[in-house]
């Protein structure tokens, strides 16, 4: 079964190695991983898709929720989601493949973003599915690399899953130590 | 001082727990990660960015180097590069700020993946500066929620960094652990 879930953690050193380390320990390969920066820039989003047991996923995120540092864990199985990652993809041009790499880029939306006399870098965003999709299209014209950022990821709707903007420190203490539940809504207006 | 590098890493559990754990034992804050599979299946290509000292940064690179399960580490420092991230953002939309939303979005060439009677959530791509600037301009509309893929990086040019496949199984010894240097460009054509 693929899971994506979603992380909100403490932006310190120290957090990803934990996180990582818990799937590790089960032996639960991370199929992609994203993680950056919110708003809050105390504040870092992670992305994980990964691939297992409904079981044991389940218990890791039970441990995930006691992590000091994890301030909230989505998991997207009962929720409508919209997932895009981005892949820059470099793939070998010839005169004879010149036009049809462009239509691909073209159909699929995608930029060019480097030209050499014998290759395009070419940025493609989507689901995992569209890129796979376009990453067999390219295959057979010949592709010289691929660097894939893996799944961002949010839920439908207007709800959001942003907790309040805290003062500094506050975060870091433990007893802001929040679990499983949504903390509060941003509003902004 | 910002740095951009790239690691191929074996495709393995634990391999990013060592990864993120070489930085956060030096007290190296990761900034974003991407981590996603390459073409072959067997190896994966991360992308770190990351705000330090360049002496500290070189010893970790050295010691990503001798890693087992690291493939080849690329310090884009001295290479022209593409990079790239993937951000959704779901901004709150009323009757007043709609057309300006829509706007924004049109001029960041980016992309509206859902709708509801109270948001957008928008997709926008480019470089982190790109990014930071249409954050900002949102931030007065209404942010509700962020998720920021981390860059992903491509040496600009024809050049290829992807080690040539192997044979299932090679991979894995460590035998073939090769550290610092370009193991094989891979020839489509």
């Amino acid at each position: 079964m693929k899971h994506t879930i979603s992380l909100l953690v403490e932006n310190k050193p120290g957090v990803l190695s934990r996180v990582a380390g818990l799937f590790s320990g089960r032996g639960f390969n991370i199929e992609s991983l994203s993680v950056a920066q919110t708003l809050d820039s105390q504040i870092s989003r992670m992305t994980i898709l990964t691939t297992g047991d409904d079981q044991i996923l389940e218990q890791i995120i039970k441990q995930l929720n006691k992590l000091i540092n994890v301030i909230k864990v989505i998991d997207f199985k009962n929720n409508e989601y919209v997932g895009r990652e981005l892949a820059l993809i470099k793939v070998t041009v010839t005169d004879k493949t010149r036009s049809e790499i462009l239509s691909i880029v073209d159909i699929f939306r995608g930029k060019v973003l480097d030209v050499s006399p014998e290759s395009y870098t070419v940025e493609i965003t989507g689901d995992e599915n569209k890129i796979n999709a376009i990453l067999d299209l390219f295959l057979s014209l010949g592709i010289k690399e691929v660097a894939r950022t893996g799944s961002a990821a949010l839920i439908r709707g207007s709800k959001s899953r942003v907790v309040r903007n805290k003062k500094a420190g506050n975060l870091t203490s433990e007893s802001t130590h929040i679990t499983g539940e949504e903390v509060a809504h941003r509003e902004e207006d």
